[in-house]
């Protein structure tokens, strides 16, 4: 199987990176982490994303706040789907970092997900791969009807305690 | 190869949806097109992101504006990677496109590009499919190397009739 | 009495939602309670919704954060009113949601309240059904008289210490 | 049948409101049009929000502007439901019309639409009556399936011409 | 000397307005503070405006959150200045009522200072009586000396501790 | 009388700053109008607000666009009631010059109005001299009615030919 | 004397760098126009930035619409001063480019001019070669006094017409 | 070595501003740390600003918050290279500070940096001191590889413990 990057712009961006991490060990999908800054260490965030195809993987998933630059760096330096996460810093609420990495110009994409949305960054890293993997596509066909199920379980709670 | 998929919410989308066609085109990838509203045909659009996967396709681009619920609307329908695209209607110039598109909650992502970025959802399908296609792959990485050229010669022409 | 429904796009949004389903229920209005998401239970969330008018509701409550399709979501499928509580969530103070909210396309309308505005979507459902109800505008008309009798005592006691 | 009221705080808002007039024409709903402003015709605004339940009203629909006071001002003197558009006007985008008629404090809500929403103010209203009309429920009904097959035409059309 | 009304839309505005009581205490200005809601209390509020040139005011204080219609409606019935403080709530920051109050339609001007800047209201109507009452200046110069005098300490503790 | 000083922070300010010289001209409201940047004159807008009230005047309006600090800087030199006036360039729509204006620290206020709020600007200013000039507010009282009498007029009109 | 490079990310960004390279003429600094993408020639972009100081540069302006990378992507290979210019593109305004542009992580300075500041951008670069260089000052010192003359002619005309 | 100035327009700026003292020691760069207000100390922020030059000053940070008027106030009255810090305040996060600071007009630039970007205001000032003093621009690139060098250290940590 393919492998996934997560690439984070600072070490401070784990707490928010975490989810995405749990979630490929969730599914089983081989996963390298990294701490890679697209301005404090530009050398080896081009180098990683330079040859991120010939080192086996399939998707790269970049996190930072800020002027967020870091998805839009690596994804200048491959042409493998780079997924983007805008995190959320003391100010400006993570709009900031949104705007950073969704509006790239025409010919580098950046596939970004919520402020903070680690966990999408993964599931979406994982449909990515799953589209030429019919198990991995059943896995998270599955997981989407448990989650259902487990929507449904608070309805029939909430539903008999407060419905008059 | 496995086909993209173009839904747009409104056929007024076209003009920014064009340019996506065109690069699906010249990179040769099957596609096809619809209009399918979240809101005015929800039953079409989920019965077309239900059977998507079934039906060869292997990423679903949805381009919307305003109160921009196509894509999540898709998404929520298949385990597909899907690509939105916010598109600027006539106030708050994309920024409410950007953010419906953008915000999803954890589960359900979408692969969101620039406002109007019609041309990278398209890049950004193509380097999907590339994943585990290196005739594709190539094709993408020989545009980038294009792309540069172009900067290049650019640079050569303004950089020698405006330095002094 | 048509009943009022009251959906919330997850179980995580009830502390907001609580405050209006205190207020039907002073107000002695039915009302269910579900826990529906636009993504996660489209199915269910169609379900209720095409079905609201038949088995007896007047007006339909949603309520989500982020990107928030809910009550668009439902609103696609019945004509009934359906009421949009934006609510804030943990990035950009509950602005992603109100657009997701409000700004919906011609054809499909939403009542949207402030954000976190439950207890204003319990009185606006209130209401719509005192539109043929005399006796519960009646009581609209009461809390009104109650609410700024409220207010004048305030200012009687704040006139009273404060003014010199 | 309970008549719609839609009053703009200015005459410039017509072009806006013309939308809302046209189709209460279109599902015959009875009409009266105003132009009253919360703050050059303070006491015409609340005179005529008092009486309209009396005076055979059963929805208020407020157009306004910038610092959109209207729909608030009415809605403090009437507990019929009132439907704020929010008019977009030459600096904002209509942010701030948004912002002043859909933040209303607990107590007075305001069905708020999308800026410069006036057909789904009118389509909102319509919806309201129809809560207890079967015969406009059932036309409000058809023009959402007219609606659908709209789209599904230009589905047809679009997908014929640009799939490949 | 003319009186200075404060109302604050809810005695929940209270710690806000709290710096504005206390500043004109300071001045010996006379003052009456009070509780009206454009929406909850419009009669009063009217009322209020309506006669309080009649009865010795020179400047009214209109201090709002949210939707905050409260500087507006005042202003709308009488031709007294009447300065608006946007009160931030637990959304957007206070941008909702700043919007509100600041971006007054042409007739019915606002003099709007910043977000929960109850001191400069006050200070503000301080300046406005001073127009024409000479001693009031003198004072209000004083206390910008002393301010000065205070900047300029703090300069040169800091610049003692911290220059090198 | 007093005089109003109106000063623009660039000569290109002046089609907004016209309609507030009109509305001064149609009151007799004797006044000076002058271009003075905060920032290219500093010492010349610094000389003439020191001066202003010992020149006669009793309020000054300042117009100015981006990073608006004109009335912030004639306010820190005077202590007449400063009018700010925020004025649209070519991006961002008013808001910077809007948060430049309004949002000022305490001890020094400025009474903003609207973006491009000209006339407002003159009426407050003829607001604040009619405090202490009843023949002033006389004239502001007689042209609210003149106003509505005009909204009223739009009412009948567009009444007679909308309603059904 | 040091040189200045003006980078533009795109030849489309021409228009606005113009200004900038006007200025410089005026005041003979010696310049290199270039155009590199940070994302579609990352090679030249670093190569150049890393070699700037070597090869006589003092100063480095960077111009970039979008989520604007640029100036941050030769910040982070050099530490000679870069100066970065948000240019407005067809969406947001702007306010893409400037948070993409100002919001940089701790270690990498961009020292950021206004949305399309170019002219700015220019003298900002101007005024550091000044810091060592008396004449260059000097002319600078020359120009901003007549910039207060150019104000103060307006100032002239405009007072003589509207004054009264 | 020319001197960096450090200005902060209130007292209770310090602890944003202690950050770049921090760093103008590392470097031993000489420099003098002041409090003077744009607004209520207009006169010692001129007179310092004026004379910075002959005083020695290379370079002059100012750091303020709201309306932050005071980095503009002090290029008005220098040519030297003036820095402006966003500082955020209680409402806002920081946006009315970083507009009032970055959107100067044409002719007085202010090199802005992020809301509360003390560290990287001292790290550009020590930039501009070190395009004529290799010593220090040695010192600077020194200090980058050594943050790189932490940032491989994060990395080579967490990779270990987190890649599967």
């Amino acid at each position: 199987m393919k492998k996934v990057a997560i690439i984070m712009g600072s070490a401070s961006d784990l707490p928010v990176v975490e989810k995405a991490i749990e979630i490929l060990e969730t599914y089983e999908i081989p996963h390298e982490v990294h701490v890679y800054s697209a301005h404090r260490t530009p050398v080896e965030a081009k180098a990683f994303s330079e040859n991120a195809r010939d080192n086996g993987f399939g998707v790269i998933i970049a996190a930072a706040g800020k002027a967020a630059h870091l998805a839009g760096a690596i994804a200048a330096n491959t042409t493998l789907p780079v997924i983007g996460i805008p995190v959320k810093s003391s100010t400006l609420d993570g709009l900031d970092a949104l705007l950073s990495t969704v509006q790239m110009p025409a010919g580098i994409p950046v596939a970004t997900v919520a402020i903070d949305g680690a966990a999408n960054a993964a599931l979406l890293a994982a449909q990515i791969i799953a589209v030429e993997d019919k198990a991995l596509a059943d896995k998270l066909t599955a997981a989407r009807k448990k989650a259902a199920e487990d929507v449904l379980k608070k309805d029939e709670e909430l539903s008999l305690k407060y419905s008059k």
